[in-house]
């Protein structure tokens, strides 16, 4: 266009923001391309599924974010294919030439082979997947009020949650909080605290990659808000409405979710490069691709052996850190002009935490083991300020502090029509 | 159930749930039925569409509200069908009989029976139809940016909105506000401010029932933010983003909404009572039906002839007086037997407001007119004192605030998918 370096960013997630805000050169320009127009703060998707927040609190417009960086053009547009001999990315609307390319595509659900179980168990990865899901737990209590037959209740008022890590256990503790709770004087005809909310895992503990204590811990946390915690437990089947598990046991529920298992997003596939079985991308130790010095992968999509020997985990602070490292080395090659060695990616871990509920988490910091209250107070605060800079972090904070005060959610009403969950509108 | 009188309450709308709150006797019980599972702020919801609030904000779950009302059930479901000589409801669920019926059942739009333009002029009615514009509008902005076709341009940052009641002017002055203030820096390839923003009305003048000096100033408030009216514009015809005049021009349009007619619910012809040619039951001056002292209609779906012999507006404050004056006939009835004389339905105008933008605003209370920051300044004030109760209002303060003063709008999000608008999702 104007001689400048063409930098091309896939995803405006975690990884792809924080190479933007890091990178910045005269000699430069960005093209910033993500399928959706707002950066999603991932982390806080579950509230959002759970009736704690409304979907705009937690997403920023992309291009309000980068709205100041006019060197940075921002794309909606779907990934198609890819010609890395010829330094090409080909969009739904267009082809983009880069210089460097930067691959922050992130993951998605995998359900190991069994495509057909994501109608019946959806995941949480979008907004769109997040609505929908508050909207088919919220109706689902709403039928069982309207149905006389009491057999039907059950099914419609049990919960079904597969896989017990981080998003598992939130769902988990998240859902059993807002029957026990929120909606326990709602109703006359049920009693949502009879809500059966069922967490699956097929190892033996839940919370798998956290110390052993924290992982009872959270087990125990979950277990007095009422939910099944069933471990060493796994799915054969999954049809509408209902889990078969390996021992021949069906579990009717009205609510399936699928937490168990993240993938690299399929369009990786297209690189035609080497990926391992999740679909991740072997990246050389400066994150770039094997051939391919001026291509980046970070975050979900790239598999990194950390120093232990065992790979990053797929978190956002290793994403963002994953981002910042090579908006380090491309800035050093554009100014010198690639005479500089590149060093190695390192990951630093700042700890691991998971929410179970109002005054319910667990946290690991090296050697530090906190669960129940010191715990949620540490996740709490440090939500806060990763919160800092989104546009809504005192709109979030009003709506925390009602929920956590009034036992109250105000985000609870049902927008996404459900096919066939209700009767057509009189229009 | 247990011989207590029984009052069934179709709507949960300012109308039907003013009953409820105003209503309360030891010896009745109530069934309020509504097809959402929420009370809409309906005033607020033009900001939905346009990126100023989020869908939670301005909506409240109606058990929530009722929590405290044991003796109230809510029902989420559809009104399907009557039979006023038995005294039976028929839901889609089940069937209810009533000792008194209040019908607060709203209005939809209306399109002068051309039912073929709903699908290319959407109303705004519903949060769904809010969150579905909103996309709609942004998505038709990023198609732009991502077009190197400039004459697509013109017709993908048109949007067109018939009607210039109080609808259209606000969706007009905030569709404007937003083109030329919040999005003005987040585009590489489009500017925002060259968005053209068409106001359609078929009458001589917006705003027809306000005084002439403030129809003039809503006009002008609406020019200054660059908003072109066009006053005695009668649309022929409505295609695919097209809108065809009478005088024959043909306007092209990414986005066109209606906001040009309001008509009562089509459940209301299911009575088999007299009905306007608004499909609104004449009701007798104690808001009951002719024949029927026991059924009740009460805001939009009701044509109630005020003291100055014409019909009282359809506006909330009207729907909330009828509610009250029904509670009060039910109670005094429940309590004397129905040897009290029914008082006629007197309505009080408290005032009419339209909102343009920021500080700017049309207001008319009795003698006194006033337009532009003054306006501005109470419709403000009378819209916090109203969500008073609400939850978010502290929420919603704070995303006003935000927005007044930093020019931005935070609910810009895409959410929904709109079909054939945009390539499927990788997955």
């Amino acid at each position: 266009m104007d001689g400048k370096c063409h930098i091309v960013v896939l995803g405006g997630g975690f990884g792809g923001l924080e190479f933007c805000k890091h990178f910045r050169s005269e000699d430069a320009r960005i093209t910033l391309v993500d399928r959706t127009n707002h950066h999603l703060f991932q982390p806080l998707l579950y509230q959002v599924a759970t009736a704690g927040l409304s979907a705009p609190d937690i997403a920023q417009p992309i291009r309000s974010i980068l709205a100041d960086r006019p060197d940075i053009t921002v794309l909606m547009d779907n990934v198609q294919d890819f010609n890395l001999a010829e330094r090409k990315v080909f969009l739904h609307e267009k082809i983009l030439h880069y210089d460097f390319l930067v691959l922050a595509l992130g993951g998605c659900n995998s359900y190991f082979g069994h495509h057909e179980w994501e109608a019946f168990a959806p995941g949480l990865k979008t907004i769109d997947d997040a609505v929908r899901i508050r909207s088919r737990v919220l109706l689902a209590f709403e039928e069982a009020e309207n149905s006389p037959e009491r057999e039907k209740h059950e099914r419609l008022m049990t919960i079904v949650i597969i896989g017990g890590g981080p998003t598992g256990v939130e769902l988990a503790g998240a859902f059993a909080e807002l029957a026990r709770t929120v909606l326990r004087r709602d109703f006359r005809h049920i009693d949502p605290t009879e809500a059966r909310i069922i967490l699956l895992e097929g190892s033996p503990v839940i919370l798998g990659n956290f110390p052993p204590d924290l992982s009872r811990s959270a087990q125990r946390q979950l277990e007095a808000l009422g939910v099944h915690v069933r471990t060493s437990t796994r799915v054969k089947d999954i049809r509408d409405g209902e889990v078969e598990l390996e021992t021949g046991e069906k579990i009717y529920a009205a609510t399936i979710l699928w937490a168990a298992g993240v993938a690299a997003t399929p369009v990786a596939q297209k690189l035609g490069v080497e990926l391992d079985k999740s679909g991740r991308l072997k990246v050389l130790p400066d994150l770039s691709l094997p051939g391919y010095p001026e291509v980046f992968a970070i975050g979900d999509l790239a598999l990194v052996i950390g120093g232990d020997g065992k790979p990053v985990p797929g978190v956002s602070p290793a994403a963002m850190q994953m981002g910042r490292h090579v908006a380090g080395i491309i800035t050093n090659e554009i100014r010198f002009g690639g005479k500089v060695a590149r060093p190695p990616f390192k990951y630093f871990d700042k700890g691991t935490m998971a929410t179970i509920g109002r005054s319910a988490a667990v946290a690991w910091v090296k050697k530090i083991h906190l669960s129940g209250y010191p715990a949620w107070l540490m996740w709490l605060f440090v939500h806060l300020i990763f919160l800092v800079g989104f546009r809504n972090r005192i709109a979030v904070l009003v709506n925390w502090a009602y929920a956590y005060y009034g036992y109250k959610r105000g985000a609870r009403i049902i927008t996404t029509e459900i096919p066939g969950s209700r009767p057509a509108r009189e229009k």
